[in-house]
C-alpha cells in the first residue's frame, strides 16, 4: 500500500457528490448488466416467462393467516437471520476471569446504525445484572460538595441525544503486519454506532462545584472488575457525557445498564460502564489499566500513556473478507469511515493496492464523530484485485499505513491504535481474503 | 387551543439555539434548584454524608463475576426494562382475521430512533412468516419487459440508507374531539422512525422499461390479506424506495421481511410490506384499501380518496398522560415533531391552552421527513396548566387546530389524518391528563 499523507492523490471521480446515490450515466451502465446485476432469476428463461405471462405463483404466506401480535413481547428478527450475530473470539477469552469481547457483524449492518443486539462488547469480569432502583453515582474527592445522584435523580435533568461512534482501542490488533483474521467482523468489529442519550459530565461538576487544583478524574465501574479510568478534566468538560439511552431505549446490559460514561471520539474503555463514582483529583491515578495495559510501544522502547483520541480510519466492509463475488462485473464496494477528531471530509478507494486511488460517494447524514458510510461503483474485469479505503477528517489528517505508522511506534505484539489503511485481495475466483501485510 | 395558522404568535424565546441544550443562563437556574432536580437523595442527610466521608458502599455487583458472554445470542434489554413494550389495543382487534396493531412507546422513547423491538406494527391478516430464499420480486403490466427478482437479486443492487418518520393514517383517530385514550403510546403511538436500507423504485422501474401511458402503480403483499395499495407513477419515480433494512438490520418479520415499499412522508399502508408484486397501469384500482378504508370524509358529505401525504404534526411526550409530576419546581418539556412535506423549523410550545406561545429548541440532527426531537425548559409553579406544541415544516405549514381541520373536513366516526394540536392538561396534583375537546 502507498498512501503518503503529504500527497493524496486526486484520481478519477467516478461518483458524484449530487442527491442521488448514483449519477445517472453510471447508473445506467450498471442497470444496463442484467446478468451481473439482477443474476441468475432474471437470466433464466423460466423466470422472464412466468412473469410475461403473468402466471405468478401466489406464495402459501398469500393463502394463510400469519402469526397474531404478542401483546408484550419485545419483538425479535426472523429465524432466517439467526446467523447474524455479535461473534466472540474463543481465542483470547481469559477463563479465569472472563475477561472478553464480541465483535458487531460490520458486513451485515446497513446503514450507519448498529443495533443494540448487535453492538459489540468489551468487559472484564463479565456483565452484571444491576437494578437501577439501586443504582447511585457519587461524585466526590476535590470538590466543594460531594453528592450521590440516584438514577431517577439523573434522569430528571434535561438530556442530550447524539449519533457517535465507539470503537475499542484494541480493534484490529491482531493483524497489523500479516493476515491473523479472516472476516472485516475480526478485524474491525470493535466497532459500533449508535444514538447515545444522556447529560453532560459538566451540569454534574457545576452542581458538585470543582475544587481548586482539580485537574483529573476517576470513573468506576460496578463490575467485578472495578474497571476504572483517569480522565482530564478539561475533556470531562468539554464533551462527555453521562448517558444512560442508546439507540432509543435504555442501555443493554452489556453495554452499561443502567449508567456509563461516554467520551465521544476517544477509545472505548474510557466511557467507563455500569457507572458508579466519579473521583476529582489533580493528578491521574496510573492504573493498571493506564500502565500494563492501553498503553502503545514507542520506537526507542518507552510506552506513551492517555493516547485515548481514535483517530482517522476506514475499511470496506463489502466485498471483505470471507466474501466470494461471482463473476466479473459490477459491484458497489461499501465500507465505513470515522474520526474521533471531527468529520469524515472524503474517503478515497484503491483497486490495485495503493497505487492509484479514486474518490468514493459519502452517504448523508455526515455527523460529528460518527460512522460515516462510502460508497463506490466498481465494474471488476475477473482479475486480481487488491481493494482499500482511505479516510481523510475535517482536520485534514490522512488515514496512514502501516509503514506510516511504524515512523512513529514500535509495531511489536498485540499494538493498540490500529486505524492504518486495511487491504483486502480478490483472487480471480472471486475469494476475497485479508491482505494486510 | 387557539392556534389560528395565519397568526402564528412570535412568544418569549426560551431556549437559544447554541450548540448546548441549555443556555448557561438557564442552565445555572436549573442546576440550582437542588431538590426540584436531583431529587429526594440529594436533598437528604444520609445521601450527603455518605459521600461527604467517602464511605461509598461498594454493590454486591463489584464483588462477583458478572455474566459471561452467550456468543451465539442476539442481545435483549435488560430485566428491569420488561415494562417497556408495544402495546396492542385489546378494543378493536379484529379476532376473525387478526387485522391488529401495536403502538410504539413513545414516552419511553429517548432520541429519534425507534427501536425495531419497539417499531409499531399494523397488519391485516397477522404476521406472514416468509424465508427470504424463496421470495421473489415480480414487476408487470404495463411495462416492457416483465421481470421477477430473488432477494439476492435485489440485495446486489447499491443500496442507499436514509432517515425518516413513519405513521399510520389512523394515529390519533380515537381522540379528536374528546379524550378516550390515556397516555401518549395510545393517541400516538402508531409513529417510528428509522434509517431504512434499501433500493429506488425508480432504478428497477428503469430495468423492466415503463410502457406509454403508464400512470399508476400496484404494491401487493405476501401475507393473507393480500394488503394492496394503488401507487401515482410519479411518487414512485421521485423518492419511492424498496427497502430491507431497518436501523442496521433485516427488516423484522412484523415489518415487513424481507422486503417492503417504503414512501417517505406517505401514511403507513402505501408502504405495502412482504411486497411480492409491482403491477403498472394507466389507473388506479380502487381497491377496499381505497373506498372503504384510507379516506376522508368531507363536509359535504362526499369522501377524499389517495390522500396520502402525512401533514407537519408533533406532541409533546414528556410530560404526557398517565404520567405524575412531583411538585413545583423545573422540568424539561419533551416532544417529537415531523412532516411528511419536508424538515421541521420551528415547535412553540404553550403552557396556557394555547393563548400564549414560547420556541422550543430543536435538537441536530434536523432530517428531511423525519422526527424531530424538542425540548423546552418550564419552571411549574404547581398551579394548573394545559401543555402542547405546534410545529411548523419548511413549506410554511403551520400545524393545525381541530378546529382549523373540521373547516375542510368532517370529524365523524374514526376519522384518519388527525395531524390537530394535541394538548395534555396538568392538575395541581401534578397528574398529567388527555385534554383534547
Amino acid at each position: 500500500m502507498d498512501g503518503k499523507k503529504a500527497s493524496r492523490s486526486k484520481g478519477v471521480k467516478t461518483l458524484g457528490s449530487g442527491e442521488s446515490a448514483l449519477p445517472s450515466q453510471s447508473r445506467r451502465k450498471f442497470l444496463a448488466s442484467g446478468a451481473a446485476v439482477a443474476g441468475a432469476t432474471v437470466a433464466t428463461g423460466a423466470g422472464l416467462v412466468a412473469a410475461r405471462a403473468e402466471k405468478i405463483a401466489v406464495p402459501p404466506s398469500n393463502q394463510e393467516m400469519g402469526r397474531p401480535i404478542d401483546p408484550k413481547a419485545y419483538g425479535m428478527p426472523s429465524k432466517y437471520e439467526a446467523h447474524v450475530t455479535r461473534n466472540r473470539t474463543d481465542v483470547f477469552v481469559n477463563k479465569q476471569n472472563w475477561s472478553d469481547w464480541s465483535m458487531t457483524p460490520l458486513h451485515q449492518q446497513v446503514g450507519i446504525i448498529t443495533p443494540n443486539g448487535l453492538f459489540y462488547e468489551r468487559h472484564h469480569a463479565g456483565v452484571p445484572d444491576i437494578d437501577p432502583a439501586t443504582h447511585n453515582l457519587v461524585i466526590h474527592g476535590m470538590v466543594k460538595q460531594p453528592l450521590k445522584f440516584s438514577m431517577s435523580d439523573l434522569m430528571r435533568y434535561p438530556s442530550v441525544s447524539k449519533f457517535h461512534f465507539m470503537e475499542c482501542s484494541g480493534n484490529g490488533l491482531t493483524d497489523w503486519k500479516a493476515p491473523k483474521s479472516k472476516t472485516v467482523q475480526q478485524t474491525h468489529g470493535l466497532l459500533g454506532c449508535a444514538q447515545w442519550t444522556g447529560i453532560p459530565l459538566s451540569w454534574l461538576l457545576d452542581r458538585v462545584g470543582l475544587a481548586d487544583g482539580a485537574k483529573w478524574l476517576l470513573f468506576e465501574g460496578a463490575d467485578g472488575a472495578a474497571h476504572a479510568r483517569s480522565i482530564p478534566i478539561e475533556k470531562a468538560l468539554a464533551d462527555t457525557l453521562l448517558v444512560y439511552g442508546q439507540n432509543g431505549e435504555m442501555l443493554r446490559p452489556e453495554n452499561g445498564y443502567p449508567l456509563r460514561a461516554f467520551i465521544p471520539g476517544w477509545e472505548g474503555n474510557v466511557s467507563v460502564k455500569w457507572l458508579r463514582r466519579i473521583k476529582v483529583s489533580d493528578k491521574p491515578w496510573h492504573l493498571r489499566s493506564e500502565t500494563a495495559r492501553y498503553t502503545d510501544p514507542m520506537p526507542e522502547g518507552k510506552w506513551r500513556q492517555f493516547s485515548m483520541v481514535m483517530e482517522c480510519k476506514s475499511v470496506i466492509t463489502n466485498p471483505s473478507g470471507g466474501m466470494q463475488l461471482h463473476g466479473p462485473g459490477l459491484y458497489e464496494i461499501q465500507g465505513f469511515a470515522w474520526s474521533g477528531n471531527g468529520t469524515i471530509k472524503a474517503v478515497d478507494v484503491t483497486l490495485d493496492g495503493g497505487r492509484t486511488w479514486q474518490e468514493a460517494k459519502l452517504e448523508d447524514p455526515v455527523l460529528d464523530r460518527c460512522l460515516t458510510r462510502f460508497r463506490f461503483l466498481w465494474n471488476w474485469d475477473g482479475g486480481p484485485a487488491k481493494i482499500a479505503s482511505r479516510a481523510v477528517d475535517s482536520t485534514g489528517y490522512v488515514q496512514p499505513t502501516v509503514a506510516d505508522l511504524e515512523k512513529t511506534r514500535a509495531i511489536t505484539g498485540f499494538v493498540q491504535h490500529h486505524n492504518a489503511i486495511f487491504p483486502w485481495s480478490i483472487a480471480p475466483s472471486g475469494e476475497v481474503a485479508n491482505a494486510i501485510a
